[in-house]
C-alpha cells in the first residue's frame, strides 16, 4: 500500500535518498514481529535529516529510526502502521579522530567494527563491544545505552560518548558534539537521548572517549563451586585491577554446545555446573598471565576455584572467548521459551538465582541457562524446554514464567531491561514495574519535547 | 518582612524542622551577591521534603534547595524574592554501605568529607575531591554535576551516581535509589536532575560508586617548558596508567603565595614559569615513585620537563599539593578582576592560552594566573590586577574582559562553565553561547516538570 504522501517525500528528498521497503528494514533478529514501513529512507547528513522529520511532523507521519537493525526489543520495529523508517546507513564518515585527546567524531551510521578499527588505527581502544558488533551502529548503540562485555571496566555507551549531534522532533538540529570531559551548562540533553530509543530525537553524529590500548591481555576459564564464590572471585581480582571482563558460565550453557552440534568446547574434562571467563588487559610492565596464575593460586587455596585454564597464545584467547560468544548461538538452536535481559545489585545475585530457579521449577518442568555480565550484575537468564519438548509445547506458560522472572528481579531491586532497552517488547513491563514519578515525568517530557508524537511512537512509552 | 504563608508553613512542619532565617544560609562564598528567604526549612527525609513541595506548589512559593552553601555561581541564592530555602542538613545519614557491590547509599545532606571516610572505613575509595569537601553536601555536589582533582580518572559527579531518589516539583518522590550497573528502563531521569541545580526537583539521597582504595600512591611536581609540554607530558604519563590527577600551575600562581605572605613554597630555587603536580594511585604490584622516576627520566630526555621533585613521603606528597590548594587562598587576598570556569578540547588548551593571553594584554594592563585540571582540559583562568592597582580599579572594564575569555573559549569549542555550574551568574552566559537547540529543549522540559516554576527559579533559566 503506497501512502498519499510518498510523492510529496520523494520530492522533498534526493532521489539516492530514498531506499526499497523491504525485508532488510522490516526483519527483526529474533523474529518476534514484522515491521512495516511506507517509505524507507536514508539521509545524507543532520540537514537531511531535520528535512524528513519536518516533513513527517507537519502531516504527523511517525518516524522509526534505523540503525543496523540488531536490536532485540522491537524498538526498530513498527508493526501495523506505513512509519517513515530512517536509516542512518549513509551517515558512515569518521569525521576526525583526536589521538591526544582520546575523542574520535563519528557519524551515526558508523559501524560498531569500523570505529574499533579507527580507534585501533589510532593505537588507541574503543572499549564498546558486544556480538552484533559487525552490525550495530554507533545511533541506534548510543540510542539504546548498548552494554557489551567491558562495561565492567569502561561503562555503557553513555559513558563512553562526550557529546552528540541529534535531530530533534522539531526537525531542529542540536549542534552538542563538544568534545570536553567537563563541561556543566545545562541540563544534560545528550544522556536523555542517549537511551531514548528514538523517540526525543535522532542521533546524527557522536563524539566519543577513547582509552590507551591495554599492552598486554590475559584470558583464564576458572571452575567455580557457584555463583556466590564467583563473586568473591571478581573482588580479588579486581582488587589487582585491569579486570575488562568477568563473565559466568553455567553447565547448561555449555552442554547446549555440544546438544547442538557446535564445534566449540570448554577446556576440562567435565562439563562445570559453573565457571567463569574473566580478561584483564594491564598497560606498561604488567603481566597477565602471572597474574591470572597468581589470582588462581590464591582462590585454589581459599576454595573459590578448582579448576582453571589460563590461555598461552592469543589463539588459545580466542578459543575461550569462543566458548562464551557461541552460548548465544546454541540457545538460538535449542530455542527459549523466555529471554531475559536482567540485571541485579551483585551481592543479590546469587540469591536470586537460587530463588528464581526453585520457584520457576516448581511451576514447570524446564531448563535454565543463566550466563552474562556478571560483574555488572547482568545476566541473560533464559529459559528453555527440556529434552523432547519444544518451545511451542510451552507457548501457554511463557507469560507467566516471564512474570515470575520479573517479579523475582523486581524483589530484589533488579531490573527487567539491563542492556537491551524497554523497546516495544516491555512496555507493558515498564509500566508494571517503574517507579510510577519517573514514568510520569518521561511522559510529560516526550509530549513536551515531541508534541505530535512523531518519533518511534509506542517504543519505551505506549504512543497515544 | 515575614511572608503571609508563614503560620501555615508553621503548622504543617514539625517545629524543629524549622530554621532561623539567617546570614549562615544567606551568604555567598565570595560575596558577590546576597540571597533572601521568607523561611529556612530543614526537613528530615524525603516525605517532609515532598510536603514542603506541595505546600509551595499550591500557593506558588518559589523553593531554593540549599546544601553546603559552597556553590560558587548563585545558585544557591535567590535575591530580591521570599523563598522558602531547603536546606539538606537534617539528612545526612549513611543509609548503607556494600563493600562488595562498592556502592554506598547516602542522604543528600551527607558532607562530602564524611562520605569519603564511609568509603575509607570500608577499604574502599569515594574519589569526589575538591576544596570544599569540609563543607559541601552531596545533593548540592550532585545538582551541580560537581567536578574537582580527580575526573581525569573517576568522571565527574554524575559518572560517580549510581541511583537517586529525589522530590520533583509536583511533589511526588521518584524512588530510583538503584544500584545497578547496567539498568536500560527509560529515559535517565537521575542524570537529568544531577546538574540541573534544583530546577527540576530536590535529590534526597543517592546511591554512589565506590571503587578499590590506591595501595600505593605517588606525587610529583614537574617544571615544564609550557602548557603543550605538559599535555605530552600528560599523554606519557597517561600510558603508563594509574594517572588520578594532573594539574597545570603558572607561575603566576605561584608568586601570588608570596606577595600575599602565605607560608607555602613550590620546592624549586626559581620560581618556574609553568609546572604540573601529578598524582599516581596504584594497585598492587605497583611502584609510583618508580613510576614517576621513569616518567621523568624520559620525559627529561626529550625536553619536556627540566626539573622535577618526587615526594618521598606523605609529608612532601601533603607538601607539594598544598602549593597547589592553597593558590585559591593566594587569588582571594590578591581579588580576582574576573574568575573562570571554562574546559577547552585538550589540543585546543595551548593556543587558547597563548591567544587569548595576547587578546587581554592588548586590551587591559593585567595579570593573569592560569591553572587547573588539565587532564580534563579545565582551566581556572583568572584575571588580576597589576601590582599597585586593586580589583574596585577595574571596575568598569570587568565585563569586557570576561567577554573575551567567553569568545575566546566558544571560538575553539570549549565550555565557560566546566565544573562551577551555570547557577544565576551565568544565565546570560548560557542565552548568549548555548547551543540554541539545547536551550528550547532544557525551557520546554523545565515548563512539563515544572509548570507552576517554584523549583529554585532563576538559576540556570532565566524565569518567567
Amino acid at each position: 500500500m503506497t501512502p498519499d504522501w510518498l510523492d510529496d517525500l520523494r520530492a522533498t528528498l534526493p532521489d539516492e535518498a530514498l531506499r526499497e521497503v523491504g525485508d532488510a528494514y522490516l526483519a527483526e533478529p529474533r523474529g518476534t514481529w514484522r515491521g512495516s514501513a511506507g517509505a524507507v529512507v536514508a539521509p545524507r547528513n543532520a540537514e537531511e535529516v531535520s528535512q524528513v522529520v519536518r516533513f513527517a511532523a507537519a502531516r504527523g507521519i511517525p518516524i522509526v529510526p534505523w540503525g543496523g537493525g540488531t536490536g532485540l526489543v522491537g524498538g526498530q520495529t513498527m508493526p501495523d502502521a506505513a512509519p517513515i523508517l530512517l536509516t542512518t546507513e549513509r551517515m558512515r564518515a569518521i569525521r576526525a579522530v583526536h589521538p591526544a585527546e582520546n575523542v574520535l567524531i563519528v557519524e551515526a551510521g558508523c559501524i560498531l567494527a569500523d570505529v574499533q578499527s579507527a580507534a585501533a588505527q589510532a593505537d588507541r581502544l574503543f572499549p564498546l563491544a558486544l556480538a552484533s558488533e559487525g552490525t550495530a551502529r554507533i545511533g541506534g548503540l548510543l540510542s539504546t545505552n548498548a552494554g557489551g562485555v567491558n562495561v565492567l571496566r569502561y561503562g555503557n555507551a553513555r559513558d563512553l560518548c562526550l557529546g552528540i549531534e541529534a535531530v530533534m522532533p522539531s526537525g531542529e538540529v542540536f549542534r552538542g558534539l563538544r568534545r570536553l570531559r567537563k563541561d556543566n551548562t545545562g541540563y544534560d540533553l545528550k544522556g536523555l537521548l542517549i537511551g531514548a530509543e528514538g523517540t526525543l530525537g535522532i542521533i546524527t553524529a557522536a563524539a566519543l572517549r577513547l582509552f590507551p590500548r591495554p599492552v598486554s591481555s590475559g584470558t583464564s576459564m576458572m571452575v567455580v563451586p557457584g555463583p556466590e564464590a564467583a563473586l568473591d572471585l571478581l573482588s580479588m581480582a579486581q582488587a589487582s585491577g585491569g579486570v575488562s571482563a568477568f563473565e559466568l558460565i553455567s553447565g547448561q550453557g555449555l552442554r547446549f554446545l555440544a546438544e547442538t552440534d557446535l564445534p566449540v568446547r570448554p577446556p576440562f574434562d567435565e562439563v562445570p555446573e559453573w565457571s567463569v571467563l574473566i580478561d584483564l588487559g594491564l598497560g606498561p610492565g604488567g603481566d597477565p598471565q602471572k597474574q591470572l596464575e597468581t589470582l588462581f593460586a590464591e582462590a585454589f587455596d581459599i576454595g573459590l576455584v578448582s579448576d582453571g585454564v589460563i590461555a598461552q597464545s592469543e589463539q588459545q584467547r580466542h578459543d575461550l572467548w569462543a566458548v562464551r560468544e557461541t552460548i548465544p548461538e546454541a540457545n538460538k538452536r535449542v530455542g527459549a521459551i523466555v529471554s531475559n535481559d536482567i540485571s541485579l545489585p551483585l551481592s543479590a545475585v546469587p540469591d536470586f538465582i537460587e530463588g528464581c530457579t526453585i520457584r520457576l521449577r516448581r511451576e514447570e518442568d524446564l531448563r535454565i541457562n543463566c550466563f552474562g555480565h556478571l560483574g555488572d550484575g547482568n545476566l541473560h537468564y533464559n529459559l528453555f524446554p527440556v529434552e523432547g519438548r519444544t518451545k511451542a509445547d510451552y507457548a501457554g506458560r511463557a507469560a507467566i514464567l516471564r512474570e515470575i522472572v520479573d517479579e523475582e528481579v523486581a524483589a530484589r531491586e533488579g531490573s527487567f531491561s539491563a542492556e537491551h532497552g524497554v523497546g516495544r517488547l516491555k512496555v507493558g513491563v515498564l509500566e508494571r514495574y517503574g517507579d510510577p514519578t519517573k514514568l510520569a515525568a518521561m511522559r510529560a517530557i516526550k509530549d513536551a519535547l515531541d508534541p505530535k508524537g512523531i518519533m518511534n511512537p509506542g517504543a519505551v512509552l505506549r504512543s497515544r
